[in-house]
């Protein structure tokens, strides 16, 4: 059976087993302060071009919104995001759970827009009736989105400075953001990333680690105490070291952008296929995740030999899914699955 | 200077004063055991038709929601609301303080429609990661809403049965109830709220009370150890019968329904006078409250002479606002009012 | 049936409720906007001798507890009290339902021992694992305590200056506040709490009021948007005038201190008699609470006559049980009691 | 460098790593769905004798209480503990962040008494004022405790009665339960443990998995949306296979238990070795990990040569210090330590 359902289908790239296995009888420290760990730090703080950027490895990526959104937030303020945001829709309430509104903007397949951003920020300043309001207190964005689509730099850069204008900071959530990074169309590069973000993470559950995400504050801006934060959302790993020697080996002789090239090389190389084979997109996504629109007898024949996401009904007739790529996908079973249109 | 900015702007009836100071002196338990509490909830039931009805005194509306959704709700449950339900807007994030998500519908005059409630819960359990998502655990609806219109008996019981074949309750914030039920334009009656809401409260602050309101459990719900939630939430009065003699005054001799009715009469005669006036009405309120489209040279104009409440920006040179007649508006106060246009 | 059950049996003064009444057709603005609540506020402030205090006026004991703590810690800190503080046992968690610790010091016959507040904050930063454990943010006395004490003038000084050292807020929980400044043996005054205390509220409930506690922020450190926390705890009375008449005329002529005095006065009778009668005292109490051990058949009769309150259980054979006075107390009651003994 | 600081220093067992290279490319569906986390359940019911249970892997300690406890409490009720319990002092108040408190109990070497909680329950239940108490509604335990201590079956009976006539669940925090388990000085089985719980937790973490624990409940008693509430928390990982296979490897061919028998049987060597030095031990702990009294000169000497964990301040001159044993650790390590006494 053919997989096609998502980007955290296989365990971990082989290198990174490789470096557990060979490092896994040193003695070393807990809570992330051992020194894999620390040389990842040093390796994501190059690759942002960020020498004073502060990191701090978290297990997966609800996890890491929850504790960074909660820690960021003073209690009488929200989120900002898109109505399609993974924050608005797909983690169950954990922002909430901590006590923050998501505040929601429309999306425009899958993004904010800067001026919608603008006025939401305006009106609320506006409304004589603000103090019986949530703040909007921080701007979360996903790169790529949930629908596989990129932010253009002149995007981030006005949704950057509409943040800074009403002191806010903008958060990235780059769950998939090595697919971001490494798509043929985009101008947005790390260290841009690093300048227009006040924090955002590089994840790396779905780029190849068994898990693991590396929250990155560039200004100088990681809040007090924030080990106790983490710990205190029973966030805090004990052996640091599994996720340390993972992202200093993804970020090792460019490992995380080389495999995540690979998987946007399959992603164009399916989606190519799909347009030959005639199917019907439901967005035109540049990155791993690709949206067909299916119909229902089609789909249920598809199910039989290949697995893939359902992603939202269309109408009675047609269903809206997903194809992903990813770091571990292989060009012939592409092949293989284009043999299936 | 005129006042029609809101139904709080007074104290309380003069009823309710004067036996506030002939109980005054009396030797009372506290924490709303004592017998005028008890006296009002049995008042109440008779004026629900609701024998078996669990009554509980909370003193605003806020507090209110706050209580009853938190006490309601299964942790990993949301409540769904009007976009524009006091609930989802102005509360400061009451809800989300507690963990728990506000699910939004659209609104029309203020009020949901039963199909898009309908069609929420259906898709809600209808997709594959349902799991991964907020569950709708109650629906929310205010009667009168925040623009003062009023579900019909048909629209509510339509409502209750979606609710009661998803086995989640439907709560009614009856901040203005009593405006609500005197109107001329509606046919809903005590007794019918209580037939197919679950929980509802009875709004004393904006109804002649110096502060307080009346929840009402209708079907023997009432949460397990309620008054230590309602502690919990600091929201226990120690002098519980503050809320008590207020609300069996209230509730003696149709105090609550005649001193509504008297609010609903004065915002016809309000209406009627901005109608010959030739002002424009933003919606059609059959309640208390009554919101003009003034062009914002107008308006300014008017605030020298009578307060009013801006409600929101129309355009860049119309604003809508509000005003609002109350058990205390005095029918003379409306004729110098209209002679301001 | 004579009544020593608590000092919140009453309804007000009587001078309250006339002012109540005076005002009560004003039209006033609501959330604590009004002009009374701006003279009571000026008048506390000047009875504090603290011109630069912001007060802000909320509903009752728990509630103000809740807010002002909540408001004052940041999320990894944990408020510390004596172990039988209000918020360490009779707050129904209030203060753990928004996410803090309480961390509990020994009580001495109510009170905490500056040295060994001292010690704890000593030892959570001497420990390796600091950053594992929960901040102590903030220091929660009562005055007087929940046994009727009081801390002397020296005792503030101590505690607070460790406060200080270790830059952490004094917080007093003054339920009680005037019946501790009103008793005979005390060297502490208003001014005196000012000085000393970061943050303290005046209890109004308990000393002749409806309802109602003053907050008041003594060093410029009210939280930012204060009013929106209060109003996301549900805290926020839309008819602020309540308050705020009542603690403006709590405020006019020394009313608050006189009526304080009263139940002093009548307590240290109470005392006398208890003392004559050769009654055993649980612990010696300056102020308005008066704890006494009865025989458990004893106390059943009395029980039928007089209505106390059950403080604890000592042994198989005794309990500890407590009678309050009040500003409402008579004295002829007083000798009606004694005639039981 | 020699290495004792904790049970927690080294990564995996090799068997685990091995297994996790030899599934790696697999596709598995995520969120524990896949067939390793099957069959790890499978095998750990019957470990436990316990065919009903329910399982659900989560990834670390404090999270694994955190998200039980605030699973199984409703919000008026706090989980009793004993004053040293890990969720009491260690977990950066993870179960008061969810609006839990933490009862406390006296500790006895680490241990409740099931007198003391028998007594803590009869005097909540008897207390007049209970409504405004937080209900004790769990209890928790650690085995091995804090100390490395056991319970007896007899202690575990007897605490797991008291909690059933009370109707509250016995949850039992297993970080160690292997090193429990091998003791030599305990009548405790898995599937004894499993019938006195109500749930409980086997740790992987500090017993040889790279993260991960097994929480068991045991009477078919798992919180109704157990998985969104996992979700909400942060705390479901996409890759669950990380957690299945450790766990299926782990109880496969007995590997916990027969590596938790090594660990116990190096922490006896060690024990001999420090009695024949004459080294004074703070507690008698029959688990992996023991506890020495150091003179704090000696103490700042060894601490050049071997790492070890600072406990508590004993006075000024002792230290109480943690030597802990493990899955990986040699004998000839434990031969070079006792040439430092």
């Amino acid at each position: 059976m053919l997989s096609f359902e998502c980007d955290y289908s296989e365990g971990a790239h082989e290198k990174i087993l490789k470096r557990l296995l060979e490092t896994n009888m040193e003695h070393l420290p807990g809570y992330g302060s051992d020194n894999y760990c620390e040389s990842a730090k040093e390796k994501i703080r190059s690759a942002c071009n960020c020498p004073d950027a502060e990191i701090f490895f978290l297990t997966g990526g609800t996890q890491t919104n929850q504790v960074v959104i909660d820690s960021m937030l003073r209690p009488y303020e929200g989120v900002v995001a898109a109505r399609t945001g993974h924050v608005s829709v797909h983690e169950a309430g954990a922002i909430e759970a901590c006590g923050h509104k998501v505040l929601t903007l429309p999306q425009h397949q899958g993004k904010i827009d800067s001026l919608e951003l603008l006025a939401l920020l305006e009106s609320f300043w506006d409304d004589e009736n603000y103090e019986h309001m949530v703040f909007p207190g921080m701007v979360y964005i996903s790169h790529p989105t949930e629908y596989g689509t990129l932010y253009t730099e002149e995007e981030l850069k006005s949704i950057s400075g509409i943040c800074r204008k009403y002191q806010i900071p903008l958060y990235m959530d780059g769950a998939r953001l090595g697919y971001g990074l490494m798509s043929r169309h985009t101008d947005v590069t790390l260290p841009k990333v690093a300048e227009y973000c006040d924090v955002f993470y590089i994840g790396g559950t779905k780029v190849g680690a068994l898990c693991g995400e590396a929250v990155v504050f560039t200004k100088k801006n990681m809040p007090a105490h924030f080990l106790t934060i983490v710990k205190q959302h029973g966030a805090l790993m004990a052996k640091g070291r599994v996720l340390g020697v993972q992202f200093d080996t993804l970020f090792t002789d460019d490992l995380y952008f080389e495999i995540s090239k690979h998987a946007t090389t399959m992603a164009e190389y399916m989606k190519e296929g799909f347009r030959k084979k005639g199917q019907k997109f439901f967005i035109d996504s540049p990155t791993n995740q690709q949206f067909l629109i299916l119909e229902n007898n089609q789909m249920k024949e598809l199910q039989k030999k290949v697995s893939f996401s359902f992603w939202e009904k269309l109408d009675d007739s047609h269903t809206v899914v997903r194809f992903a790529a990813s770091w571990a996908t292989q060009k012939e079973d592409i092949d293989r699955l284009m043999e299936l249109f």
